[in-house]
């Protein structure tokens, strides 16, 4: 058996994220999972996400921060409704906002794990802390705000 | 004569960027302007850069502000010193925070304008707002913190 991402329960109209959509060919197609009450994603970088030579560029950080945040946001309603993922109505969320903090350059050649913490589950609102660290060393830190999509959007296809 | 952007004038070492480096294939390359006191970036986002169809995935939108207001940021630098860009010692900036407000969705099928306005120039610190719109409609809003690199670590090649 095979556990399945947050982002492998999206329904298709909402898996063509350049960042975590299945269903984009050129995307990053990043993964997020529970691990005990927090969220984790693992993702290397390609060479070409460089800043600087060794480093990883700050909008590719921004963006997988971004969206492990709000599949993460999307996770936790599930949890905070005593649902299952994968249940119908889907719950999906859109970011509203995102601090992001570059405390130290990330390098390029080493594998990325994000975690994220959820501070807030209030009405549509999530908010989201995430940790982005290479070998226990956080290197970006990130708050996203993410907003729950209504389900009557939802059935558009 | 052609009119070439901020990022033109970066040293080769500082051109790999995968928001705004020239030397960068893969990348991009976004270019930034003068225009008047504020700073201009047109940007066609590609069918992939995605989030729902029809709209573009908010962590492309979050890297254009980022990559457009460090330009901004070096640029403001110059003027502050009344340099003209590409003198030496070359003047680059890194991120060292970035606030991102999705106002509306930006559709994906028409150019997107990003105007950043400096707001404080001082020491190493510079501070830009961005404002980023599709004809004329704000679609997000960002704060740039930007921080000027040491001239020495410039040097590294």
């Amino acid at each position: 058996m095979i556990l399945k991402s947050f982002q492998d329960y999206y329904p298709d109209h909402f898996s063509h994220c350049y960042g975590c959509g299945r269903l984009n060919e050129y995307g990053l197609k990043i993964k997020s999972y529970w691990d005990d009450e927090n969220t984790i994603c693992r993702f290397n970088p390609k060479p070409y996400h460089i800043a600087l030579p060794g480093y990883v560029y700050g909008g590719l950080l921004a963006s997988i921060i971004d969206c492990h945040g709000v599949g993460s946001a999307a996770a936790a309603i599930y949890k905070s409704e005593h649902r299952e993922m994968g249940t119908e109505p889907a719950i999906r969320c859109l970011t509203g906002s995102l601090k992001i903090m570059y405390i130290k350059p990330t390098p390029i050649d080493r594998e990325i794990i994000l975690k994220g913490i959820i501070k807030e589950v209030q009405g549509k609102k999530v908010i989201v802390e995430v940790h982005l660290s290479v070998e226990d060393d956080i290197c970006v830190n990130g708050e996203v705000i993410a907003i729950r999509i209504p389900d009557n959007y939802l059935n558009i296809k």
